[in-house]
């Protein structure tokens, strides 16, 4: 560890606090938002148009975001004259439909231009294919052809997030050699260095990747020094199909800021830098969470009439496992007729294995997904669970119990409740982990599957243990 | 947009691909984890440590987490001689926990000197009082002194989270003058440059940032150039005592590489990279995705019975919330009693108002994360939720009815089903966004109490509606 850079004498300085006072995360709720809001409402453009002018662009995406369809076509028309490129980059896909409906293929080709080869895709991908020849037309030839390959490669692949634009060096360069190259490019007309730069890759003539040079360090080392001399030591090299889930895996594990991407044939044809992978990693985790919730993505911002389309199919599913848990209800009918207590207690036993249930399925769900569970753990994880439940279903087969026996002063009532209890329980633990561990194994995703898989097991077992041991034990 | 690099003409290169066939994510999986727990098991400590050799510092990391405690100490005691102090930095809390405990204070001492900052701050936080103290009094004084004042800031501050070696140059430099103090520096004995470098802080007289300027930026301009023209236009500054999510969000938002991070002075006594954040991410994700399963962090670790005490009290309250929707039942032991097919039928009301809710909740969870719900949409937001739960009630409805009526032979059945669930499922719409939205106000985290405040309205207004409204249709 090394010293920190020497500091000035610390001098109270109260002028001085900018950044401080103002809220860190938005210049809008600072008030901006409402009194944006609030101009377009009085029809007042020009005050709308005034305000506009003074926030971030990415500030501008999360407004156009937020507002109502028919503020989000003011707002586009009155920025349309200095609109910024990188708000397309920013927005949601729903609402990023709408605005370039307002907006035009033809500015929206202008914008796509100014846009880095990775941004321009996402943007493009999501149009049809006779809108996305359109935009493609609009544009000039070097820019199109970068754009058209990029949209070639699979959705979600390495080949869609890495930006074609970067700097190479051929192996036996010296860092003079190399300032020299990006000062002259930078200089000329034919500009080819990308907007942020922050390592440089060494190829050989075949153009494979052979080394990384970090900018820092190339930085602190003198003229003369060979490139090689300073090349990180490990570069992981990603191939181009690699799913957009495993490259963010891998930056986050390996600590990585960038990587390089090579084509089948191992030549290097772009790279993949850490901001990316920030976008990835939200993604994936909207999509996990969501997916346990039964949802779908992008639900947020969709017409109230789509969210609905969405959630349906999810809900029928569990009707029909609700009904399913009625039908073994239906079963012990005639024992429910006899003891109606049996009613009343019947959804507590269902409901604790289904709680108990989720933690267990959430905690392997998760380390599923950052692949966290391999053979090594998988079984002591499954074990452990089952212990957990056991043990919790014995204490709540307690608890319960005496609630049952007070309630209805009946013994054999709460011997009942406690003894489907602890099974129910244990079920639910062997249940939480193996269900997403199959699940994963044969290649469904258990955010998606597991929970409804969890409930219907953990209700069906719940039901039929303690209606079935009422009707040995009570009757 | 610009021009790609020239590539090398398109040849066949089967022997090149490398980096294609190799697991991207872990050198582990290759069969090499495995490899060295059979020779633990073996106790072929020679071929463990071999094994041991060959992999990455963050896959041993990972092998640690995964292996069981005696292994642990088995590992630590053969890497001891070549031990990564990144290890450290890489380990979940529980495990590092264990692995400090074999490793002991004084080689946990060499280790952390080793270590940035940051990572040592975050290494050290977890120690007992007097451990700390200990370590800190093995290790020099000048990174003693940085490490202290680090811990001195908030937990999950910007202060713990910041890198305090930095590169600062006064205002007033040129490119050349700021390329010769790197060199010069990294030519001492004394280095003081930090082991990653992204961007250059430019300060005042006083140490006050003033304007930040990308490495990349640097090596495309000439010597001569004055710093100041190529500051970014835009420069954050992130006050020392800010939330870290709130950083991670601001970093995500603004699509940040670097920011300084300032003193309640304004001074830059900091910066905050990228590649902290990713880790945040991570983290703030996780927090979120186990607090709506009801799990505590960093469980999948835990012994069991450490686990089984967490879980403990998340289901004690399920408990009461089951308890509370079987005295609901209790209310209508008679009207049971007369028609049994209402035991049958109602866990069905009480479900999909869970699971219509549950899918509300998570959405408004997110969004609230992501501080997408502002004073503009929140309205909107909550109006969507309650229409998207009115019309799938309606469906609904009509398909549980129709099962209703058919099974039991009873229309007026079919009707009481029907209503019931139109009502539940506006309820579950409603509470679905309003529950999390006013505990977010009320600065309780929307993702701990929201579901099982949700799921107890939906079971009490799902039983009380079904069984209230049999009691007056039916009887």
């Amino acid at each position: 560890m090394a010293d920190p850079t020497p500091q000035a004498p610390s001098l109270p300085d109260s002028e001085n606090t900018e950044g401080q006072s103002e809220d860190l995360i938005h210049d809008l709720e600072s008030g901006i938002e409402e009194a944006v809001v609030q101009a377009l409402d009085d029809n007042n453009l020009e005050r709308a148009h005034e305000l506009l002018r003074l926030i971030h662009y990415t500030d501008i995406a999360d407004l156009l975001e937020r507002v109502d369809e028919q503020d989000r076509g003011l707002i586009i028309e009155l920025i349309r004259g200095d609109f910024h490129p990188e708000i397309l980059a920013e927005l949601d896909d729903t609402v990023r439909d709408q605005v370039i409906d307002v907006l035009g293929l033809d500015d929206l080709a202008a914008a796509v231009v100014e846009l880095d080869s990775d941004d321009a895709v996402e943007v493009l991908e999501e149009l049809e294919e006779h809108e996305q020849q359109q935009v493609l037309e609009a544009i000039p030839e070097s820019d199109r052809a970068l754009i058209a390959e990029g949209l070639a490669y699979a959705e979600d692949s390495a080949g869609r997030l890495m930006q074609r634009e970067l700097v190479t060096a051929p192996a036996f360069w010296t860092v003079g050699d190399t300032i020299d190259y990006m000062r002259s490019n930078a200089d000329s007309d034919d500009n080819t260095l990308p907007d942020q730069i922050y390592s440089i890759y060494l190829v050989d003539p075949k153009h494979h990747p052979v080394g990384k040079v970090m900018l820092g360090d190339m930085l602190r080392s003198r003229r003369s020094v060979p490139l090689l001399e300073i090349t990180e030591p490990e570069m992981r090299v990603i191939p181009v199909e690699t799913d957009q889930e495993d490259v963010a895996l891998l930056f986050s594990k390996r600590n990585l800021v960038s990587a390089p991407v090579v084509d089948t044939d191992g030549r290097l044809i772009g790279a993949i830098t850490i901001d990316d992978i920030v976008d990835v990693i939200h993604e994936e985790h909207e999509e996990d969470i969501m997916r346990m919730g039964g949802v779908r993505e992008d639900d947020l911002y969709d017409a109230a009439i789509d969210t609905t389309k969405a959630r349906f199919s999810w809900l029928f599913v569990n009707l029909l496992t609700a009904i399913t848990a009625s039908v073994v209800i239906g079963m012990f009918d005639a024992t429910i007729d006899q003891v109606v207590a049996l009613a009343i207690l019947m959804p507590i036993v269902a409901s604790m294995g289904g709680n108990a249930g989720t933690q267990t399925l959430t905690v392997a769900v998760r380390a599923l997904a950052m692949k966290e569970l391999t053979a090594t753990n998988t079984m002591r994880l499954v074990g452990k669970e089952f212990i957990v439940g056991s043990i919790n279903g014995v204490l709540f087969a307690v608890l319960a119990g005496l609630v049952a026996w007070f309630w209805f002063e009946s013994q054999a009532l709460g011997l009942v409740i406690g003894l489907a209890m602890i099974v129910n329980m244990m079920v639910a633990g062997f249940a939480g982990t193996v269900i997403p561990v199959a699940l994963d194994r044969a290649g469904v995703d258990p955010a998606i599957a597991s929970s409804v898989l969890l409930t219907t097991i953990t209700d069906v077992v719940g039901f039929f243990v303690f209606l079935g041991l009422a009707a040995l034990i009570l009757l």
